[in-house]
């Protein structure tokens, strides 16, 4: 391809629009152009990197067992409400009523299509175990679409859906996929973590999220410094402290006027902050909930739902208007003690002792409180996150917090599909039984933007050369000179015979400009034909992602580059 | 792949819901499955189908020049607003309100969001021609989908899109669109003609229609038997006859008491259909409009509406009130003479001398009326439909009819878009210019139904190898017997190892549903491992499209096998 026939339209600035890096860089690049807030046209860089992703994605699917299909994008309301989700699903699910009258929905997920098609042309235990998988544009209605391909409404997902006869050969289907996503992200160069996650919405039994390592990340991920536990932050759980031995001493109220915060009062009274026990009410499904947590705890919000049962979508903190209907006591000074609503502990208040909490009483706290002495909660339960200064669950060893990005996701489902939409097999003693279902994302437009967000520099992008849009850029920077114009064609075309990838910078434009756009766009090998080669006949070859330089000769450089590109895919 | 671990869940009767054999087979050989009325599943066969269609699709656009992207598949109001078509398209574009409130609609055609693209990207006519395009699932909500993939509602299509600075070029790249169209259908294995067609709707100054000819076609293709000229019937024109020469005789009107049919009142009167002219009333955007006909011959709507300066949605037949009313006379005695409306005469009908029309009188007929004497029409034109007693309009040769399905349209749009939408560029003189534009679709997943439709026999689909989901399907008709089944799966790993797609049915079923399976789902090359291998170690090779079988041994089967597909690959 001849960089002056292909739509590549480079900007100098960093657009108003992109917030993060990659967002910034793919619209610089040219990559990608808005349509609207959260969808974006891939132009033929951007889309010949995406193509990259899905085939080494199909690859390993195929590899793994799964058959690629297709489903509509349109999807009927009836199968939603089989499963209970058109009344749950929230405002991300674009619903809308065709000309026929039929309500129906864009597709922001498949579980209800591929559980209707299963059910009416699976039969028997002999046609398990099944796995179908399709690579398709997915659309969520997002309140505020963000970060570029991170988050936008449209998106390219590969979904994958398997069916089981019984719990054990779910989990093997649930294993295969876990090795296929390992290779998967492995074989698309990056750097990343498979973690524990938590079910959420989906529903299901367990799950693991596939993290792309980046300091931009917005998940955060706990890892043992010396085991392999891996867990995201709304999982991850820890050792938690021994129970304090110190004597329990006499509850006192002390005047704390108009102390309200954490450290404000913990200097006040002399005390860390590991030796106070914050209140923080939430209105859980309009009912107000008291949480205790250790003064330099917070709270996760997802562990909180899901051990009062509830979404974490059902909960939020109260306002100082609803704290104070609440409990009858300002913010700040709020306590356990004598509380007549739902009061959930964090699993680590119970472990210590004569510690301080408000008063229930403006400007007022007390201290020396004691669980079961002086409050008694409606729960006990890990409700917090973990931190860098807790242990691991596993080995004991220490944890250490890291930021990623979600690029896939797989759940084992079991029956929460199969048995609301009574999708049933016949087993081998010909009784019905709900089929066992896992499920499998990849947001592969996702894993671009995680790409860029995961390796970069001032300059630009710098692609893992599997999923670089191609692999060489060669640059002639003397278009008027007969020579250079010459050899830099025959490199093109020799390239291309030998199957490289390659873009052949042939613009009129000076040879900064050439440089710029080839450090933008982040294609993994540079190769230049300039003055150097009139001069001595040298030929240079950059690697975008080391900035090593390698000077060869017209005669060996076709050689020297394919050797480079054969060695740096084969990585 | 292993038969027994595929979802192909074939179908021994032919489902209710299909009317048209492509339809029928494709639901009987599990390649597709409703979802709703219109939308479909592509299960593993056919969506393997249709990706041979994309890939071929794919390597002759850009071998043409043209670049691939992907457009979002959800487009805001605002841009259909500006080109002037959310008020004009109709039903068939799938409105909605987002949850932001932004009127959107479901893609049906891409030519507003490309406009906007390219007006933001493309500054100066160094920059063109540019012709890019994407390969997407678009939506159209019919009014009555039917015909399987032949008319859903959720279809592939690859829609391409072309810029130029000038109207020579235009027409060049137009004329590169034409060539990679007729190598695609050529790759695909079909039996087409390219044909002028009418530009309707979507607007612009010349196109053709791609047709593959099949006897259950919607379409009319017209052809000559003595030259190149091919046109869809909505386009196809042919020499008028010459002016008769016979002298005008005297009006005379002729009481036919209940003669209202053509044939009745000709047989009554005792003369051809071609000495009579038929008085039509079309009711066009509410108002009465008379259509004069020669006896014989039938209305093109697409013709009138083009001369009438309206859509072809614009018009229907009047119904026996309407009649009435506009004329005061009922059906079946209507005449030109006298008549206080709008009168369209087809051009053959000034040819014509002496002719009978109705009287405007019930019961009554005149003879002898002769057009300019006895009535003058508002406008004389175009208005039929071609007869296979017509003659060619360029060499005068026979004409023939022909029955097609479209699956390629190509549109020289000129500045439809460019002006409405003012997309602009700077030519060599830094004058703004509009850019003229051509649009090209493609049918993908229509493709596969018009393959079926052309090629079929009582027993199952004939699939072009090019497109044939996969080249080969080995049958082992001796699950239990060591010696067969280690033959075929030996064979089935060698043809891989080949790079020929195959099929193994390791199912344990009879023969006879393995053969009907293997006829049904219309793979090219059948090879059966069964008991004549025991026998006497012979294999055999059943061609799908001509039912002719190669014996051969286990020794040379790969390479006969290989042989063949290679062969049948490069017709």
């Amino acid at each position: 391809m001849r960089f002056s026939q292909l739509l590549i339209p480079t900007l100098k600035e960093d657009p108003a629009e992109a917030e993060i890096i990659s967002h910034k860089l793919l619209l610089r690049a040219g990559f990608i152009r808005k349509l609207t807030s959260g969808t974006y046209t891939y132009l033929p860089l951007g889309l010949a990197a995406i193509k990259k992703v899905e085939q080494i994605v199909r690859e390993e699917m195929n590899r793994a067992g799964a058959q690629e299909i297709l489903m509509p994008m349109v999807q009927p309301a009836s199968l939603w409400e089989e499963s209970g989700r058109w009344d749950v699903y929230g405002k991300e699910l674009l619903r809308f009523t065709d000309r026929n009258g039929r309500n129906s929905c864009l597709g922001p997920t498949h579980e209800e299509v591929i559980t209707d098609l299963v059910r009416m042309n699976v039969q028997s235990y002999k046609e398990l175990p099944l796995n179908l998988y399709q690579i398709q544009t997915k659309y969520r209605d997002e309140a505020r679409p963000r970060f570029g391909l991170m988050r936008g409404r449209e998106f390219i997902m590969k979904d994958a859906y398997s069916f089981d006869a019984t719990d054990k050969e779910a989990e093997q289907s649930y294993h295969k996929m876990n090795q296929a996503y390992h290779r998967i992200f492995e074989r698309c160069g990056l750097r990343f973590r498979a973690v524990e996650a938590d079910s959420g919405a989906i529903g299901g039994s367990f799950s693991h999220e596939f993290m792309v390592l980046a300091d931009t990340g917005e998940d955060t991920i706990v890892t043992c410094k010396n085991c392999q536990y891996a867990a995201n932050m709304e999982k991850a759980t820890c050792v938690p402290a021994s129970k304090s031995k110190d004597e329990p001493q006499e509850l006192t109220k002390i005047e704390t006027p108009g102390k309200r915060k954490v450290k404000v009062v913990c200097e006040f009274l002399d005390i860390e902050p590991r030796q106070l026990v914050k209140t923080l009410i939430y209105i859980v499904n309009d009912k107000p909930v008291a949480v205790l947590l250790r003064g330099d705890h917070e709270v996760e919000e997802v562990k909180l739902a899901n051990i009062l049962g509830v979404s974490d979508e059902d909960l939020r903190m109260a306002d100082d208007k609803e704290v104070y209907d609440a409990t009858g006591t300002p913010t700040g000074y709020l306590g356990p003690i004598g509380l007549e609503i739902q009061v959930v502990a964090d699993t680590e208040v119970a472990t210590m002792v004569n510690f301080a909490v408000g008063a229930n009483d403006k400007n007022y706290h007390v201290v020396n409180c004691n669980m079961g002495r002086d409050f008694t909660p409606t729960m006990t339960g890990d409700v917090r996150k973990v931190t860098d200064n807790d242990r691991c669950i596993l080995c004991g060893g220490d944890l250490v917090l890291t930021k990623g990005i979600e690029v896939g996701h797989i759940f084992k489902l079991g029956t929460k599909y199969s048995a609301s939409m009574n999708a049933t097999f016949l087993d081998a003693k010909s009784q019905e039984q709900p089929f066992i279902m896992g499920c499998y994302g990849i947001g592969v437009s996702r894993i671009v933007a995680a790409a860029i967000e995961q390796n970069f520099d001032k300059d630009g992008m710098i692609f893992p050369i599997p999923i670089a849009p191609v692999q060489v850029l060669i640059l002639n920077l003397g278009l008027k000179d007969t020579e250079i114009t010459e050899a830099a064609n025959t490199i093109y075309a020799d390239l291309l015979k030998k199957g490289i990838e390659v873009i052949l910078d042939d613009r009129d434009e000076r040879p900064g400009v050439k440089f710029k756009d080839a450090d933008l766009i982040g294609i993994p090998f540079r190769v230049t034909v300039g003055k150097n080669f009139n001069k001595d006949g040298s030929i240079e070859i950059r690697t975008r992602a080391n900035g090593d330089v390698t000077t060869t000769t017209f005669a060996d450089s076709v050689a020297e580059i394919t050797t480079m590109v054969e060695k740096g895919l084969n990585q």
